[in-house]
């Protein structure tokens, strides 16, 4: 009888830092339960993904504007609620910092590490003009025929 | 041996452009899988299924208001981040068309063609005053009764 | 033959009085259809379970400023959409007392009648400085492990 492991996907379409860090959350606590994970980020999600320091590509200025205006990487989201004109982040953070409580870089790296695999929607990279020197290592890329594949097999879905 | 078909169901409560965009891009990708599809469409989800021109209908004066202050149809609707009063959608739209990506309607009327179940919620349409005549031909009226029905049975169900 | 009940899991992580409500409607119905229902509330959505009078408890003054400006209870909690500085939540409890429709308090009592499984996060309940004397009675306390336990057995699962 095979052994065969359970499924977890979580698409990561918001670009709010916590909301991502739910999503990063669910995603450790799963595999630690030895499901394979998969996070498929798309949309506003990709930011989460995106290297801190500019990095010199060609595009046109439609996608320039959009690359200036959304965050640079996971430590520059903003909050879904309270951000206050960025307060809100800094507020959070310091009190995670006090309760010894994973950033979202670190639960990245967590996830990373174990072997959570992070999907960036090619789709959606095309549309905002992000390109992959500009997104984090470790990353897969691949559409939404790839998510239905492994949603269709997991057992928790979730839409973040 | 029975050959059932898989189930993916959405609901779509976000009345955001770049949600239902998401929603449906994966209900269309999970119908191209044959699976079938339901989006439920309830709260602000219920706007992308307003038809665009106003209708008369008989309403209350708080439900004129609902209907004056949403917005009518998918053509209408606003992003759930970087709108900047109706800019982001139209530079949004704008890298769409340039990359030949489907629009928000295009999206719809493919979904229909494609056999997707759209359902409004009737609880919703009651509370805020939207009437059958307001709303695009094809679709389904029901309750989150009905919705839990298809969604017990299927594999992947999301909420947007 | 065992007859085991089918499952449903609602992570709760939104704050806002509709999406709230759709948690607890879907809840409620699927408790209805005999489901064990659990929903777990994490982030803003824990602000649902706080009672509405201040509870005097020792707190650092981060936490004491999180706790003033969350949202006291569910009677308290904003739209996600046409918030409009506190008007649109009256004009929604308006016409949902015009059509009859239960309340955000009212379809929680009702959740919990119904045996459905109520859970706050207690990893947010740290950050934000929530102590269980602040919250609603009849709550489980647990973590993200517990939630996975639920959503591993459970047909729908989902993320609001």
């Amino acid at each position: 009888m095979e052994n065969k492991k359970e499924k977890t996907t979580i698409v990561l379409f918001s670009g709010d830092y916590d909301k991502a860090m739910a999503a990063f959350i669910i995603a450790n606590g799963a595999a630690a339960y030895d499901h394979e994970v998969t996070i498929f980020a798309t949309f506003w999600g990709l930011n989460a993904f995106r290297k801190e320091q500019p990095i010199l590509v060609k595009k046109g200025w439609l996608e320039k504007m959009f690359g200036w205006m959304m965050p640079r990487g996971a430590e520059k989201l903003s909050l879904s609620k309270m951000n206050f004109m960025g307060m809100g982040p800094k507020m959070i953070k310091h009190v995670m910092k006090k309760h010894n409580a994973l950033t979202l870089p670190q639960l990245m790296e967590m996830a990373q590490e174990q072997g959570v695999k992070l999907v960036a929607c090619t789709m959606t990279m095309d549309l905002l003009g992000l390109q992959k020197e500009e997104l984090i290592d470790g990353l897969e890329y691949a559409g939404v025929a790839a998510y239905l594949g492994d949603a269709t097999d997991a057992k928790v879905n979730l839409f973040i």
